[in-house]
């Protein structure tokens, strides 16, 4: 089964593509110039018809959204560092932290650049922005303190959760949050930066 | 297993508590006075810190993140109308559309009652509210253009899906969405009021 990941540099798709490096599959990377804003051109838009990224080709097929990808992907390998854990709970509570991620941590940072989803006022968009630091400070606040497990999120066994907090947390600095005010994030960053699977996505940016 | 959800009229939890009616288990359902703020209570805190609904207690364990419960609902009933299908990409297609309701159509949404999530200036929290019918709409054209399939969301299979898409749904007419604008959208909806699920649900509401 052929898988091919369409992502672009900085976005949330280093999640997927940190996720397959450490699935140990064959897949193939394709860079979407959103500087370009080639997400929206008539050719992408047939891929993925939210002119978002990341997109996973699976055969012919088309899977959207992070915390789907990265489930579907750590499915496709269970002899990798991603594998799924066997007890159900242990995988809902696995979805349940991506989840909060997309459509909570994702969510705060996004309203820093991307305000126009939500707002066609100028004005609006630019106090959206300044207030990203307070709420992205609350969802560490969380993380910090109800979340995190140590080394790994879910504790001893890394997971597709891993790959996801690191890529998120690489928005922190520009979102005005200082990473060090969450010392167990902060730790799994620097955990993070070490994996070879990571130097290898982040080379290719 | 014991289960018990936690959940507020209205609110998301619908859709898990459907989830939980369609799958034929045992569980119990507990109401969280949300217009009196028992979900920021330090009693309700302790079960979920993120002061939302809906929780699901399975055992002692809390279970949060509706995409996240209503696949693990759906996991402990194969013989059910939400019974997971076999083929793990079919499974994540699921996860798929409902990360998109949970981080970008749910999050529209928000914008009318929740700005303070994103702003602390009331001036703006006014005007995200005002531009909900214009988010809401472009979600429900992606939906309906692009994502619905008919008669449930994925096609002939009913699945956990549907409800979600159903309790969202149930906003629409706030929102200043007409979902007569959405003909497979409406037609599902009427679908589903017709499920002695919902209609159980909806009753105890």
């Amino acid at each position: 089964m052929n898988l091919s990941l369409y992502s672009a540099p900085g976005s949330v798709g280093v999640a997927s593509h940190i996720a397959l490096e450490e699935s140990g599959l064959d897949y193939d990377f394709v860079t979407v110039d959103m500087v370009n804003k080639e997400h929206q051109s008539e050719q992408y838009l047939k891929i993925n018809p939210k002119a978002r990224v990341p997109s996973l080709f699976v055969g012919d097929e088309v899977l959207t959204e992070t915390p789907a990808i990265l489930a579907y992907v750590a499915h496709l390998a269970p002899a990798s560092s991603i594998a799924l854990p066997d007890d159900p709970l242990a995988f809902a509570q696995i979805q349940s932290f991506n989840s909060y991620l997309s459509s909570t941590v994702h969510i705060a940072h996004a309203h820093k650049k991307r305000g126009s989803r939500w707002s066609d006022d100028d004005e609006v968009c630019e106090k959206l922005s300044s207030f990203v630091p307070v709420s992205m400070g609350q969802c560490f606040d969380l993380i910090q303190t109800q979340m995190m497990k140590t080394p790994w999120v879910h504790g001893d066994s890394f997971s597709i959760s891993d790959p996801y907090l690191f890529t998120i947390c690489r928005w922190l600095e520009g979102d005005g949050v200082d990473i060090a005010d969450y010392p167990l994030v902060a730790a799994h960053f620097q955990r993070m930066q070490e994996r070879s699977s990571v130097q290898h996505v982040l080379h290719l940016q």
